[in-house]
């Protein structure tokens, strides 16, 4: 089994993004579209403030992605605003080596803090605490927000300082394969 | 003294947006760019799930404005993302009627929530208030997000139903001078 490899998207991602989003069981068209607009931008106006997109790989195969970047009006404060990675690629570091990445561009970029909207739902369960174990904080609830019985759960981390020496990187994401 | 004026905005109204942001005493350059170019997808694309602005008149001059719209990748929740209006605009209502009207739209089309994002410093103290008189109550606080000593405060207003009555709404917005 290799390590995961993260690498910023290119235009040849586009079809693999949105296969990975339909294929996520957690993800539909809808959602599909908005990220397949969102790398529309990204890539007709690559500009620092733009959204910015990592892609996944796993033994060859592209099989998740991120979208990250600064938030708009904020200043130093960036958004991690999707993570996403194929069922059977889950357990094996993806993930993680995607937000580690998002982490580490937005901290040598002088961000000084994190953002993360996700949902309070069961099948976010996972995601969730991919983001309590590497130093995210969860900072808010905005109650039925998504929908009727699924809230939208804020989580915050510093940038620029370790995570807390409870929730340590995962040793196995600091791997050669994790690029830059 | 005439009541105010809110109408849906018109590409006429793109200048005056932005004048009337530069002007406001509370937002720069940077906000107007990012404002301007939603003002140019609301134009290039005006379907229902896009930005929607209002332009606010008082005494024939446009002096305010409002944008507001569904929040993406939500079911039935819409936010307001900006209300501005000129400092000799303040205390004549415009705000609220700009606020009551989103409100209205979004109620109208099925909307079950209205989020509101402002900031927790001492020049948005009036708009605060505006928001907690029309029934918005703050649900969450991201600390530092807008900038060190600046948070982000989250306003909620459940739709489809009344405002408390504790919050009445003000009566002088309610007269004829309110398009819809």
């Amino acid at each position: 089994m290799n390590q995961p490899i993260v690498r910023p998207s290119t235009a040849a991602d586009r079809a693999g993004i949105r296969r990975i989003l339909l294929h996520s069981g957690l993800f539909g068209p809808s959602d599909a579209d908005c990220v397949d607009e969102m790398f529309g931008h990204s890539l007709a106006k690559p500009t620092p403030d733009n959204y910015r997109f990592l892609s996944g790989w796993l033994d060859g195969s592209m099989s998740g992605f991120a979208c990250y970047g600064q938030e708009a009006l904020a200043h130093g404060t960036w958004g991690l605003f999707w993570v996403c990675t194929l069922p059977e690629a889950r357990g094996r570091g993806l993930g993680g080596a995607l937000l580690r990445e998002a982490v580490r561009v937005a901290t040598a970029e002088g961000g000084r803090l994190m953002v993360i909207y996700t949902s309070s739902t069961a099948p976010y369960a996972a995601a969730r605490r991919l983001y309590e174990s590497r130093g995210f904080a969860r900072v808010a609830v905005i109650p039925e927000y998504y929908n009727r019985g699924d809230d939208l759960f804020i989580y915050l981390r510093p940038l620029q300082t370790a995570p807390p020496a409870s929730s340590p990187e995962t040793p196995d994401l600091k791997g050669p394969g994790v690029l830059s």
